[in-house]
């Protein structure tokens, strides 16, 4: 990370295409104005800003840097000037698009989770490996992989620092759901969001799972639950259709056991993911809410020197860090994105696929379903 | 808590016995040589110690303040100057001491968890009850319902504070299962604990999610794991019987649902005992390992000024604090064993049944014969 | 800070130059390129990027988003197309810089502290009265008061939530410095630097102590040290002629007393700026390792129920945060740079006098020339 | 700690009198109750408890465990049956019965500060010196040197484990007295309690920064402040002649650096001694409100795994730990006198010099003593 070097010889910039221009595509676009001030990454250009509202996109893409806006993605995904396409959509739109751009032989990014069913994931997957024969780079938006402190956690969880992990507790409390006078949303319908908080966050909280442990689920037990039936729309009460909570327990293939609980109806819990894995030489703990300190554990040390210790990951040898301000010098959560971008065009530019691949968001997706599948099942165990 | 006032005219001391000179049979003797000092309650008198072993449980008494030790407590419990039967023995010697004893007229307050099977614990409840119609007191040690931060929990709880209960997440971790190596005791054996950390410590958990909410168990959904298969015996690897970590989603009698996570192989969490409540109007959070303090967070002030609050629980307007120190001066955990006898006393000299009675006890009982029913049949959802 | 409103007709943008392209010119880099994707600011055009080095200023302007690069700031403040000057040279430079593009009619922002001496901070300050005159704008760039945390400390504090300050802790720590063997630099040097600690992390810390009291520091007694006395140069041992550390106690003119300790050896601290008020009916507490939080304790509750309360600082409603993600979704140390930009071009827009002002600077300079004459006699307590 | 011996033969046991029965007696008594159950030390018998009121003295011997009471110290440091005498009276008394106690050959326990005066607290140490040569015992009762966390804070910097220390930071936070209306009592006047926050609290916070290094302060700059100059009495308003608050800059034989800061105002900090030391190759952090925890940060490790680790103190290697419970399982603040009063019984049994002697507690009263001429000549920097 410290040590970026230039590419051999200068190329085109590759013209950047943004699907979506409300919270995710903001902070998408955030990353793509600031990643070539503080990485060394293939030049890009904002090309194009797409969405539904002409006028509303028109004024998005003026403030967030792009050249253009459009609200025709089939237009855009065919222009020779757009190479990369950013889908931050929602989620019952991600399998058009990215089955498309991909067939157009555009570099896929799209936003977690991949889809909002398991077919339609399947779908996707296939395609980002028929495209990846082709030369095509394809990932999945978990943006928390690029935390530098649960990068930090990866490395030392690989380097065998914590030994043979055997439990993990992964959990991701919101609240902005806590007041059962909030508005009816079309996240909060099956129909639009798939699910509620099982796909928004605990798909965060599961892919966490398995990318700090390198390991796979392979049995899950759940449970959905909605507090609030129904909540105020433009006309009346209207039902809620997906969870406001999910609890699972997963068995992962090296023999640990995880714990997942989301909501988000957590009072005063504003945006905290944190994990916990505990392991036979050491353990790790992490809040999102403090996101630039790790807490590690070393069990090899005497026993009366031992301690969580909370170390603040913004060194120069830590993931990412070293590219942004001196140490102690914090970072928020917007930068995770600006790291993931970095991650994407690095990869483009070496040929290498970059990870989370479609297919990693996919074994997400058949962890969420058999939550779900188990959840009607009074919770009974399901093979994945 | 404050003002408390002397009985009307003297009684004579009521006499005690504490059967088990172990770990507990240290914590209790140490609460009941000192209740006295801080808390105004019937005198008492610490007349034996009972114990296997006749040597050692002579210098323990000697030690701890005992007037006189013993081996055989059938004896005991016969004496007409024993009033008080305190049973810190292993849990499979509970019913029978128990039962007993309140047969034999004395009051009885019986180490946590009630027995090691749902039967013993249906025996001794029943038991229990009949007792308390002949005026004779009972009571199981759930002695962190009387960690002061709790119990101001439970008034906060009460007083509508954080509103309707929703989601309770009840967590209890320690390491000393984490070395594979550590020896092989009666604690791993099924015929003698029971379980393992379920009995041990989930009890404890669940517990304390009736307690805060005042709230019932009617289903849950449980898994049990062992780690460590084999340890080190006397004459070489012997089979560990029970679990090293146990799982539980409940569903209350209210709506609300709490999770339950438990292990003894967490390395790095020595006494870790962590509580959330989320409420419709706010939420509290506590730790163990931070005894003395209580997050608390008010959901009902404007948005701006919300976030946990750390009151150290020291306070002379907080359950039993003002017997101690001035605020800030803290207490430790042996000082949960003083309030629990503090209350204990108090009901036998006010002739009201004390709390948690054994029927609580058994109700607990109840909800880990559920878990590993669950956890036998695929997690799947159990009734109670 | 919600409900920004554009300005009613669209103003030509306003051309910036930023002077200095090391951390600070980087960091204020940053700030000019993203504020106005995020708050609703006069346009602004990064005209030209001034450093010594053609080559690296030239990569450099490239890199960060300015149109051009030059080596000569005095032929940059003469351009026409320059309207404003972000001095982020080294503090000897300051004065000369500042006084030259005032009187060439340009705004001024100049990074902290002021000068490296007070007879250079009372000319800017008189420059920059006269140019406020007519109409041109400065300011110093104590970039913390705009973290959202010590905005909304300042609020709480003027709207009397912690009654009447009487105590005031403020520390800066970091341990750059902790190594002996770390190498000599201009930052090293008196000649340069004008102080060490006292000049780059005490001016830091003084500000806050005015700025969140609103309250005027009167004297002060102080102390220097330098704990390494001499550190690697390229041709041997050089002397460290600056303090490593500082410790002063100052008085207020309300009555309060405020204590300062700074040091860039206090090993394990990286950034940690530290600040507790005290007062009648309240406090808070701070520290710039966690930036997006605020502790406040309101003793106006009753006793059972105050502790200090851990607010996340990233509510619509707290300063500068709605402009940016949803609650709980943290920002980093660059974007106090962001604020500091929106404020001094609100300012400039609206014909206000941004703070804080040269005067403000130049109190800050008055407080540390009271210091370094405290800790030369012994430090006696120095009058400002 | 761990494998205390018995004495080779048995000795009769040692008879204790406590002068003083309010706060502190009460703690000491809780002490003297207790010591022989945790610890192997001489046998003790509590023999009388001493104070002015008859009736209220008798009740609280009744209460912790006395056999008798008196209300005449001088008669009772003359019976043969006392060979301990432990004063907790105000401090305006402490050299007049310390000196009569060791002139009639009694072992002394005195509470801190060692007197209300230089004067009087030269005549004790010369005394003790004396009577020590006599073998008779003396100590001063810093009972936080007793804290574990503390005590193995100590043992890390003497084994090197932080360096060559450079930097303290000692305060001592209490708000008792931030309420305006608090009552007038005699520890508010300078004729009876000699100095307020700074005797009573600077005391403990200067012991420990000489404690804890090893070190001697050789000059002082200090402060004091009254922020409540009248208080309520019986019959109006009185003057408060005593500090509320007290700062100070102290330097060490070794040419490191301390700060020292306390208050009795400080709203909000119950009872905050918190402790900091910066060395060369490491730090460590203590938070008497946390005080089983101690923060130790390890600088020789790769700068990537350096953070503050958090230790329970609570381990069977720690200081005074093994005697109680698991790990895990907290102490509290009373435990410290327990732990004061096994060193001092175990010196006896010895024939070593129990620490703190007079002698230290006198030089705690000479940096005392030098802070407040400081304080009276514009905090110019005093020698001791």
């Amino acid at each position: 990370m410290k040590s970026e070097q230039a590419p051999a010889e200068p190329q085109p910039p590759l013209g950047v295409a943004v699907i979506g221009y409300a919270f995710m595509g903001r902070a998408h676009s955030q990353a793509w104005r600031n990643v070539g001030a503080f990485f060394d990454v293939p030049a890009v250009q904002q090309r194009v800003l797409v969405g539904r509202h002409a006028g509303e996109v028109a004024e998005a893409a003026a403030r967030y840097g792009w050249a253009e806006s459009a609200t025709d993605w089939r237009q855009v995904i065919a222009r020779d000037d757009v190479h990369i396409v950013d889908i931050c959509a929602p989620g019952w739109l991600h399998a058009e698009i990215a089955v498309a751009a991909l067939e157009a032989g555009k570099h896929v990014l799209v936003e977690k989770p991949l889809a909002n069913s398991l077919p339609e994931s399947e779908r996707m997957a296939q395609a980002a490996r028929a495209a990846r024969a082709r030369g095509i780079a394809s990932m999945v938006g978990f943006n928390y992989r690029r935390v530098p402190a649960l990068a930090y956690a990866r490395q030392l969880i690989a380097a065998g620092r914590i030994g043979t992990v055997r439990e993990v507790r992964a959990s991701y409390l919101q609240d902005w759901l806590a007041d059962e006078n909030a508005p009816m949303t079309w996240r909060l319908r099956k129909e639009t969001a798939g699910s509620g908080a099982l796909g928004d966050i605990a798909s965060h909280a599961i892919d966490q799972v398995q990318y700090l442990t390198g390991d796979t689920v392979t049995e899950a037990s759940g449970r959905l639950h909605t507090f609030t039936a129904q909540r105020p729309g433009p006309d009346g009460p209207e039902d809620v259709t997906v969870d406001d909570a999910a609890w699972a327990t997963l068995s992962l293939a090296s023999g640990a056991v995880a714990s997942v609980e989301v909501s988000r109806a957590a009072t005063g819990r504003k945006n905290s993911l944190r994990i916990e894995a505990y392991g036979s030489a050491g353990a790790i703990a992490f809040d999102l809410e403090r996101l630039n300190e790790l807490e590690f554990l070393d069990a090899t040390a005497p026993a009366e020197e031992q301690g969580f210790r909370r170390i603040l990951v913004t060194e120069p040898a830590h993931p990412y860090a070293g590219a942004w301000w001196p140490q102690g010098h914090m970072i928020g959560w917007e930068h995770t994105f600006t790291h993931q971008i970095r991650d994407f065009l690095t990869a483009i530019r070496d040929g290498t696929a970059p990870s989370p691949s479609f297919d990693e968001g996919l074994q997400v997706q058949r962890v969420l379903a058999a939550i779900e599948e188990s959840a009607a099942a009074k919770s009974i165990t399901v093979q994945l």
